[in-house]
């Protein structure tokens, strides 16, 4: 039994600090690169790669909407064509950077906003989707259950990860509750054993205390949630004991 | 004989029209195209390549500094790892539109200050020829005769294509007056007649009259000059007179 | 009898160049400026407060979202508190050019997005008119009949001026039928006519061919529109032939 | 006997967070605060505003080049007509806060880059002070001693605040040693000892050994050196124990 384990970085910018990149880059398997539009830029582009070939972690870009100053967590009603283009032109940067490295692309998941709004809504899957294909019809896009992206992805024969969260409530529709300031998690153990749950048996005990069922190929941390470092460890841990193995797809 | 005539372009941006790109793909065999940080955004990049595609003309990235306010006209004080990074970040957006049309990213030139700066000083010059020795070592750099750019190139064994300009005097030393506002050219036969000179004498009358040797591998067109539609005939005209073939290198 | 003829203006940015700003103040009475949000820069704002003065053309902000790529046309999910924070920040920069001038910001109207934004939800026109309660609750605000801004404005007391389309077909509801790609004016005298007949008569055939009653305080021209110097001189005239005086509020 | 203590502060943007500006309040008389081109955001800009005012400190504008990238710190070799009419964009963005809060903006001290060659260089201290001159020629400027920027606004009638460091050595011309990563602070008490050396007795020994006469009206912590509250608090102390006021200009 073995799930992926993928944490969004490369989100400073300039000056600005984010995220515990180099710590929690000993726990994942597979690493979401910010590429410029809503954190990131080259120089934090190129660091982050060089640091996830290092620690053996598989590459993934994680585009956004081009907000800076909202961190691409506002929705913006772009059209399918600027979606598409947006998306192409940040996986070509971060490609650039992971050529020079050697390492692939192996997957994308869209940032912020412009997760949730493909996840929720066809009209903006389908672009994401098609940058995708265009690009290369092989690299894997992660997306939650029953959503959107998973339902296009199918239909247009590109691989889909399955993802569920550490660190975030589950909806009965097997969608996230994606706030930006979560409850703080008091209890790690929990959290992992919530984890271990999804990836073992396919379940989670949702925000309304129904227990549903769930895919997990692959889970989310977020290097910002408060703790994230001691998250990361106990999930690490907890799954180790459940000999299960973490590995990108 | 034969020489590359090379044009910028894709320099709109969001509402922004700027050149007459389709106009002038008629007269040339390479094109260099903006790539977001002086100009140029994601959906212009797409149509310009597209464009090139259409005409069967050379493409080329055309990085800047990122300063979309200056439109890449201002030195900024950017340290060599900045430098270089930007340039690969740019090159690698460009290249997947690239890759989605078929075509290769043959050149590179760069814009405005970054251009100038690395013509002149040995420590732009560098990281700009790091970025392109990493990403492609095969990809041309269009620079200036005797600039700083030729002598590292030929160090460290990146082709170079010399480039002369139809539309702007050139100086004693081989390097061009490139001023924002330069002079409108009366007489496009003259300057027609000037290229066809430094293509085929490799000589060419400088700002201060003196007659010097220079080499055109590619002349350069720019598209906002006012004009640029008709200067670009007449060299069509005459070189097609010379039996001088426009083909990109 | 009198009424106010308004006009977008300054949104060039660096060396783009949109609009036909000098031939249009001549037959205005208000321009609204662009603050550098979704267009215009510092020199532009300068150059257009300039010309405002110049032209005895009374002078108001056009605040929009922070998205110069889209050229602030598409909606963008801000808080209230980013909202009234982005208009105080664009009017605040505004009026530091006007008091070097002499002229005041005499009103208020939001671009693009914002604009279609506001006068729909009261949850983005009330932090709008926040903002300008802020800064001076005499500034007039322009807005459309029935709309929320008109609403808000009247419960916390800041004077409206009621705006009307020259170059735009309006709703049954006194909205706008506001698209990016209107169909081109034939008939400038038609448009002209038009005018007369909602400043004169307070009517206006919507675009389904009802009569509804509308409150037309302001004309906006737009300086895009194809043919915009056309239509404003049609409009002057047809206003003069009227005795309809063109004054600002 | 009595002197400034001056920070730098609102340097945070969008999610990215920078300094201590809440404990660095505590310690000091003038607030310096960014005004959205290097640093700052409009929520940001507000939020700062409120905390001087809740703390009785004085506002001031720090207005740098249009380099977020770069966070100000790299020379952009603007025109002066640009750097002008930055200027004056920033201040006023502030000023519309600052005038919503009922405070006034008493100073201009310029950013990173912009303040380094404004100091060396009269070209860019001129416009500077020209963008000043025409919002409010009781603004007064922050400078070093025997700086460009003295020498003009002493011809202008500008009044200036000389401004010396606790955190970063002297040069002998009287200018800084102004460098991305200075060496850390080990002893918050001599650091506090030549602050109060330099207020007292107009003294300061130089990076090379050198001790130079040098006049003291205000003093700046920068919020991001590490330590900072530790030498704010040690400062404070030192200055009560030789009867020195902290007290604006």
């Amino acid at each position: 039994m073995k799930v992926d384990i993928n944490c969004d970085m490369g989100e400073s910018f300039g000056l600005y600090q984010l995220g515990n990149d180099e710590e929690m880059m000993k726990y994942i398997s597979s690493v979401n690169i910010a590429c410029g539009f809503h954190a990131g830029d080259p120089s934090v582009m190129r660091r982050t790669v060089q640091l996830a070939k290092q620690y053996g972690v598989s590459v993934g870009a994680h585009p956004g909407f081009p907000d800076l100053l909202g961190f691409g967590r506002r929705y913006m009603n772009c059209t399918p064509e600027e979606i598409q283009d947006y998306v192409i032109y940040q996986i070509g940067a971060l490609r650039e950077f992971a050529n020079i490295y050697g390492v692939e692309i192996n997957h994308c998941k869209p940032h912020g906003a412009l997760y949730i709004a493909a996840m929720e809504d066809e009209k903006i899957a389908r672009p994401l989707l098609e940058a995708i294909a265009q690009i290369n019809d092989q690299m894997i896009v992660y997306a939650l259950n029953n959503s959107a992206v998973v339902m296009v992805a199918d239909q247009m024969g590109i691989p889909v990860a399955k993802e569920v969260y550490s660190d975030r409530e589950h909806k009965n529709n097997g969608f996230n509750v994606l706030t930006r300031f979560g409850p703080t998690i008091q209890d790690f153990e929990a959290a992992a054993a919530r984890v271990v749950r999804m990836v073992k048996n396919g379940k989670v005990i949702t925000n309304t205390g129904e227990d549903i069922d769930i895919q997990a190929d692959t889970v989310c941390i977020h290097g910002d949630t408060p703790g994230a470092p001691q998250l990361a460890r106990a999930i690490f841990a907890a799954l180790a004991e459940n000999g299960i193995e973490i590995v990108a797809r």
